[in-house]
């Protein structure tokens, strides 16, 4: 199970009731995607554990995409972190991360990874329960694009299993140790079980739309797309490299992904139910990011 | 008349309900003193012009203190702000922030003042409508209290300046140009006039009890007072640089002010009547910081 709350849904600046674009997963540790000003606070409103975020995804290095790590570092400090943070992002992470926090008054007291990711790679975060994947998406700016996928579990063929002799701490065994011999006959795991998949999130970022997003978002659970404008300003969305909300329905359809939640809207929409009615006349499933917003997966 | 709101109450780090101490002032242009994570959203829930900030006085350099800065900058480079900006800090601030905004991902499109004050200083901003003094307070870091005065007025001893042939125009014409001559009789402005000195306010910054803030205080309108304590947690206090509510009521009734303002609350207190409480035992015009509290002094 895939536990997400999204932390603000604004594009480039704050509005009176939103932070900017980013949201939480909870999937034993705390992930971040995206990291807004203040989204320290919003995790203590939302119940989402500051003290265990472990990984924070960085899509591209503009402001609204990163400044809460630095509130957040600070208070890491604070209440003693030992442990490692990990961050991760497009070419440049690394160096304007080290840069800031080599400055007298932001630095940490605890490990920070810093890892650049400069072309789609499969892994580049892997755990017992999810693995992050991320690909290059079309921006102004060196910018990526996730896939949250959960570690497929190993599923037996309970009557084929059973019918070649395993019971009871046999089932574990095989799964601990990879084979067993049962009455001097070896059996492998992968003769007694099969991949169960888990779920597939997508998360885009800011991007034009891309064909790369289409195609990692193939049959996901859920795709997160930037909708920073109505299709209404197709021109500016193309000329600023963001979508419009049409456009991320038709990528959603594409893909057949079984949920679209749009985010990163502009300030100039004070109301986002025409985006959600623009969207879901080409693909109904669609949902508003909305600050608190929290999605199950799985 | 002044107009204040604050930004936040919270020491150290934000909590649910509130961002770190801080606050803005009206006073034809915006001046923030200190500057929360999330100042900016902060001013846009409260209608306080974040595009109109002409200074900020940093009471020192611990990020719950500045880090708002960030986001603020970098939406005032998005809406084309032209306009200079100032900083004003201890001792460090001009380094600590010049070498912030040579870093390519947060570079500002407008010109930036940053104005290290390292001594106690009258006049380090003026205008037309206020000025701010700086003084040295005892904190564990250098740090600065302020004093923000409505500049004084020339008021018209009005009996005195008719009984002289002053009539009409002739009282804008003095004052504009120092003096004026009737009859063959020169009259200076100071002949005719006193100066009506203006409404004065009084904030602290992080501070243990210093007789600084007394002197300056004396007489004043409001003293804003950092209070992380209770009086129960006096040695945690003095440990960490910070005063008790009780402590800041004794100091506002040394200086004689109108109106205490405690702020800077550690989230050990989830209530903070106590704390408001044990500050009237000894000074009764005391009331919390809380976000979006508005005071109009004058």
């Amino acid at each position: 199970m895939l536990r997400l709350v999204f932390l603000g849904n604004a594009a480039a600046m704050p509005t009176p009731t939103s932070n900017t674009s980013s949201f939480a997963l909870k999937a034993g540790s705390t992930f971040l995607f995206d990291c807004c000003e203040g989204a320290q606070q919003q995790m203590m409103k939302y119940q989402i554990s500051y003290a265990k975020v472990k990984c924070i995804f960085v899509s591209h290095l503009h402001a609204d995409h990163f400044l809460g790590i630095l509130g957040l570092t600070q208070t890491l400090n604070m209440i003693g972190r030992q442990e490692e943070l990990l961050i991760y992002g497009p070419v440049g992470t690394k160096q304007f991360f080290g840069d800031l926090f080599s400055l007298k008054q932001l630095r940490l007291n605890f490990p920070l990874k810093i890892i650049d990711i400069p072309k789609a790679k499969k892994k580049i975060y892997e755990d017992k329960l999810i693995r992050v994947d991320a690909f290059l998406v079309k921006h102004n700016a060196p910018a990526l694009g996730f896939v949250i996928e959960e570690q497929p579990i190993n599923k037996f063929y309970e009557d084929k299993a059973r019918g070649m002799g395993i019971r009871g701490r046999l089932f574990s065994e095989i799964q601990e140790k990879g084979e067993i011999t049962i009455n001097g006959k070896k059996i492998k795991l992968e003769d007694v079980t099969f991949l169960k998949y888990g779920k597939k999130i997508i998360y885009s970022g800011d991007s034009l739309p891309t064909p790369a997003v289409v195609k990692y978002s193939k049959d996901a659970d859920l795709l997160i797309h930037d909708s920073t404008f109505s299709d209404a300003h197709k021109a500016t969305a193309k000329e600023k490299f963001h979508s419009t909300a049409k456009e991320c329905a038709v990528m959603a359809k594409k893909a057949n992904v079984k949920k679209l939640v749009l985010t990163h809207f502009s300030n100039r929409y004070e109301d986002l139910e025409p985006l959600r009615k623009e969207a879901q006349a080409v693909f109904s499933a669609t949902e508003i990011a909305k600050p608190g917003l929290e999605i199950l997966v799985g």
